[in-house]
């Protein structure tokens, strides 16, 4: 269980790096990216980041701006691709951009051709932090995640899903309840079948109100995003919340989209954020 | 001589925008970027960004980060492309990276076939500069300009000839001196012809020896650019800087390449160095 180092660029006197290593999980070769802040040590926490749809480990990277409050705070991030990769691996053959490569959707396909390869979820939340805090030094008892759009509701499912593991959450954008959206019906259908019971356990309001252990939450949304009310959902995330007495920071802001330029207007109040915890 | 608004995301509570329109002395369609700070009115201060080799307009607009500064400050942020583009426009027949799409080098090419399209430091002095002004109520007597590698080239030079237009001029990992190194001497053999003496005024180095109007300068240089012995030369900058007695601020930076990651690090600090004087 080894990754090879293939990049590092100085950044805000840290380290951007990239690395490559072969997936026992996902049986492909894959890349991933860690921003270690300046004097990084076995104390240093980590904030995993998940992407969305179409990215790799770099989009975050080149455009989110995350390494300057990373860096000021002293937190690693773990940027990891959004999909098994390869000529091996099975794509959706209508060639779509919510479907197979750069759309894991963060769960642990069940249906062929898509089982063999598509195990995101096990690969993020057992494989690929074992090589991690295996390569580097760094507070596996410290840990949060974060991530956007497919990747908010990849961050928020695991974050409930694993409890005790990860200190709070937050998402832009995030695809709250996927069990009632086209991008998440479509990914689930495919991805897990067609018994709806067992999308439950991969749709955070689900997972909340069937009494997951909750922790900090804060969402980020703009109103002028595109995919905000049929995909996104936020009202739901938030009556689930309520519905459990949960206090979730969820923040509407005017005239954003859904691209890295909302995002990285607001990455600095959400590790400032995660680093109230960490 | 219009301009058409082709993509606008909201960041940093102004506007990201990108213009196209056609561009008499390049004879093609272009590319532009703006970024509008927060409340821009007609006091609003413009900083021209000059990308370097294989940049078009966006890879800054997305990679440097500048929004959040530009936005503190109230500074709009321009950035044109690097070259004239289109299938007219001839390339390289090489294919190379360093001279053709991508590499106008800022200046107005005199040699065939190059001439009848490459015009960059015409287009980015009066064409654009008209294009933009008309289009935005920005205010034309506060300008500043910086830019990287090529781009550094370009905004020094730009700067120099035009005494009085810009308060300031700033550059990450510039090409100090093209008469001197190989990017520098293929361009300008390529786009002015063999005559050395008309290389002169697109020499920095050259430039300031020769007499030009001086105006405040800060330089940043990573110490592990690649580049930074063959092709930059800051030490050539600073002697002829102080054969004219003029400060320049030059900084050397340990570890630093020469990346976005780079540009990004210290990307405040030039917005600062020019809000000094806008």
């Amino acid at each position: 269980m080894t990754a090879s180092l293939i990049g590092e660029n100085k950044c805000f006197g840290g380290l951007q790096r990239r690395y490559q290593h072969t997936s026992k999980e996902l049986g492909c070769d894959m890349h991933f990216s860690v921003y270690l802040p300046p004097s990084a040590t076995d104390k240093t926490p980590v904030l995993w980041w998940l992407s969305g749809l179409t990215c790799t480990d770099e989009n975050f990277v080149q455009k989110a701006g995350a390494q300057r409050a990373a860096a000021q705070h002293g937190i690693a991030i773990v940027a990891p691709d959004t999909s098994p990769r390869g000529d091996q691996v099975p794509d959706d053959p209508e060639g779509s951009y919510d479907f197979g490569l750069g759309a894991g959707f963060y769960v642990d396909a069940t249906q062929p051709p898509w089982s063999e390869h598509y195990q995101m979820y096990s690969y993020i939340t057992h494989e690929l932090s074992d090589v991690l805090f295996d390569l580097l030094p760094l507070n596996s008892k410290q840990q949060s995640i974060f991530g956007h759009s497919m990747g908010g509701h990849g961050a928020l499912t695991i974050a409930l899903k694993n409890p005790g593991r990860f200190r709070s959450v937050s998402a832009f954008a995030p695809i709250c309840a996927p069990l009632t959206c086209p991008w998440g019906e479509k990914a689930l259908a495919g991805y897990l079948g067609n018994d709806r019971d067992a999308w439950r356990t991969y749709d955070t309001c689900a997972l909340i109100e069937d009494g997951a252990d909750l922790l900090p939450i804060k969402v980020d949304q703009g109103l002028s995003d595109e995919f905000l009310e049929v995909q996104l959902q936020p009202e739901r995330l938030k009556a689930a919340c309520e519905s459990r007495n949960h206090a979730i920071d969820l923040q509407f802001h005017d005239g954003y989209d859904h691209s890295y330029f909302f995002i990285a207007s607001f990455i600095e109040a959400h590790i400032n954020f995660h680093a109230q915890y960490l």
